[in-house]
């Protein structure tokens, strides 16, 4: 693919600074571009690295350096760098139509120009929006409904009466919809509580690979509008996450836990059952959270607490040993003291003073 | 679905307040039932609570609560509501017989009444129990047996010789029987040791979506009997699982471990390998479990140690930044009161006293 | 498959002590050792319970105990023993050919001796090495290149131009080259940041059953030669990781980490994004690593830190509560003490010493 800098201008809103008909050939970051790359600079440093790289040339921020190369000046780098990078994706090739191996259940309804690939297995009685391309191996339970434009990779299972929003991405090996994890002691023994309820994706959310989402014993497991879900997260039952939330890899989330708007999770980051945390709040990586959250809060460590709280026990921690090794010789200190003290009193007292 | 009351109460094993003629349509939350709902309330305020709603009628235990709505009296609620959950659970249509495009390896056995879905594959000299559910996409390697009325959801991946018990439930996307984790340094590299042995997975084993458990390097890596395993959970080569234990999500056991009878491990705790783990231990959420745990013990915290002493450790470490803080200035505290003792005891010898 | 000792000796390079046509019929520990077994004893300790086993046979090294059972004398007794496992690990029928029903998309280049297995779908454009094994359900995206000798195991799926080596090994359930996690703020909401790179595998890696490695946003995610990782770790965009490590399950690494050579990460450990791990290192089980590594470090704990420190302080958490509990007796203390100091100054002051 092969665009001029003006084409490239034009597509990202970038003001051209230097000859608007060179030709870019790809994006990438400073330390790999090579001669025909757009690369991408934020500060000073970053941008003497980039005058000084093979780059043919640059975004950068309005008033950011001065470059022999051709610069394309925006005020929203980052957003623009993500528009160059549309601009050169290798084309995703969909061939629309459902193909021949494909099982379909009764009553499945389909919009237009879905693409169904090789061998995906799908149940009864489902709607699938326009333009939803379902990839190889997946399997779609009864009673599910897909919106439009919504993607959904290999090896992938939706369970029954999963309902998915539009632009919904779903990334290989999910498995949404399974049995939530419930099981009562009767007679001695697992009894397992039958999980009826299902699982919910609103419109804009993405979901990374090898995710699991499990349906609510009743009711919904609901994951609001364009919150990102990464890698390997688990998503228990009845759980509630709000919109614009980022789930980062790893995190599991307990059973009924209630997790408000823009809320951040950091990877490996755990949540005990049944509690609520408040929107615009951040969890730290590899927290474990066991009580509520208030909104806007940072919590880290085990058990959570306000991070900057926990930054301060972290620093002070490593002087703990000294402190353990010296304390005994305080109370021994003490003593000497003491005793020394009551010598004094003591002489002073058979002086008669 | 509708029931009258007197029909669940039958069920269920329950006495009936109220007309037993009402209808009921589903089973809720009390947060979520709309009109028709049966709901569940173990405490006073539930049983208020789940007055207040729009449920119809209410499962609760006896002598808890007055209500103008019915009530089904029961001695165990929770299991009165998983077996009202279960008179209420949407039909799992599964078609019984083998689906055409499903590969069957030479000398398989089948029980009667199995139903193996669409785009199964499943290799040589296999044995199927009878009522056994196989969805789309499980790979079963050679030599595998699986026990009467167990299921195997979608993306499954069996490998070679693992033996399943009856009604066990696999979760969709679950690897059972990869080769365990083992290599050794061999003239600076690491040489793969192979990994000969087999998983063997007892009855009423439930395992959660995206789970994975190795094989045995040499011998069996065994689940016993009413193990309940959560989403994501890994267990390596040559652990052995007690009965009837709870493995909750993202739990990882390291190779060679041994867990006793209902031990319940929570969320994301670490086992290191070669320990063992006493029968009705708990494990706290995201424990570092590096040595024996006995009996009866519960743990938590990395390492982990008694709950107790790791609560009180928890609740100390808040005053640690302020003990660090203040630590030195003790010292010289000490220091000075040292120094006007030794002022008076020299102003007391000069006195002659 | 029965062998003669002297078979067995010749294939791993031991010396037979004892009687060298007794025939082996399996290699076993020794706890679960049955006659026929051949065992490995490294210890005298192992040695006598090798001695006491029904095992027929043991491997031992050069000098370590007397048996009356058959002695394989070595002078690497684990590797001696991953070659006896060899010898005995149960053949992997593997059936050369392209099963009809594998779907290929045009352009594929395959190999010699190459096995499709049923049910593969296959993209445009993909270059696959010779005796290459695919099993069933295993996705491939287009421009994708496999080297000679690889594994890839069920249900995995392999997106876009990723590069994989010779001698590599995917178990079941993974996903490579899915998107990276990358998204930024845009108008209020987040707004995906296209990763256009790919993934680059080296010869001899394995990878652990339902692991994830993300593509690059540009440029390329690495893992090279030799590198083993175990199942479920989470390896993000841009990542870079060194020769001949070890990745234990259930590992998480950030976006843009470079690990170098020979380094270990233990068990659920995670690291931060643009984090370097120098080589040689070792990250200890469920570490949470903040802050670059030097070369040849062993760091543990969150914020992960000197091993040897964190173990220090891991062993004086315990004495914490006690230190909070009397640490304001001591405050209480050196003021009884000063006022007692106070008291004999103005006793001595008003006595004129």
């Amino acid at each position: 693919m092969e665009m001029t800098i003006l084409s490239v201008a034009e597509h990202i809103g970038a003001a051209v600074e230097g000859d608007p008909s060179v030709e870019i050939t790809g994006v990438a970051s400073i330390e790999e571009a090579i001669p025909g790359d757009l690369v991408f600079a934020e500060t000073e440093r970053l941008f003497r690295a980039a005058e000084e790289s093979q780059a043919t040339a640059i975004i950068a921020p309005v008033g950011l350096g001065v470059s022999r190369k051709p610069v394309l000046r925006v005020h929203r780098p980052r957003y623009a760098f993500a528009r160059a990078l549309e601009l050169f994706a290798p084309e995703q090739s969909v061939k629309v139509g459902v193909h021949p191996t494909a099982v379909l259940g009764e009553s499945a309804r389909l919009g237009h120009s879905v693409a169904i690939q090789p061998y995906c297995v799908i149940g009864k009685n489902v709607r699938i929006g326009n333009r939803v391309v379902i990839y190889p191996f997946v399997y779609i339970g009864n009673d599910v409904t897909i919106g439009d434009d919504t993607i959904i990779y290999p090896n992938t299972a939706i369970h029954d009466r999963t309902e998915i929003g539009h632009r919904v991405v779903i990334n290989s090996g999910c498995v949404i919809g399974a049995d939530g994890f419930g099981f009562l002691i009767h007679e001695g023994r697992h009894y397992k509580i039958p999980q009826i309820g299902n699982v919910s994706i609103g419109d804009d959310v993405e979901i990374g690979a090898n995710a699991t989402i499990d349906r609510a014993r009743t009711g919904t497991t609901r994951i609001h509008r364009g919150t990102k879900i990464d890698n390997l997260v688990q998503i228990a039952h009845n759980v509630e996450i709000g919109e614009d939330c980022i789930i980062v890899a790893q995190v599991g989330i307990s059973g009924s836990v209630e997790v408000g708007d823009r809320v951040i999770l950091a990877g490996q980051a755990g949540i005990k059952d049944n509690i609520a945390i408040g929107s615009d709040s951040m969890v730290g990586a590899q927290a474990g959270v066991i009580g509520d959250v208030p909104p806007n809060s940072v919590v880290s460590g085990y058990p959570a607490r306000p991070h900057k709280d926990q930054m301060r026990v972290h620093a002070s921690l490593h002087r703990l040993p000294e402190i353990v090794k010296t304390f005994p010789e305080i109370a021994v200190a003490i003593q000497r003291l003491t005793e020394r003290i009551e010598e004094l009193e003591q002489r002073l007292d058979g002086s008669g003073q």
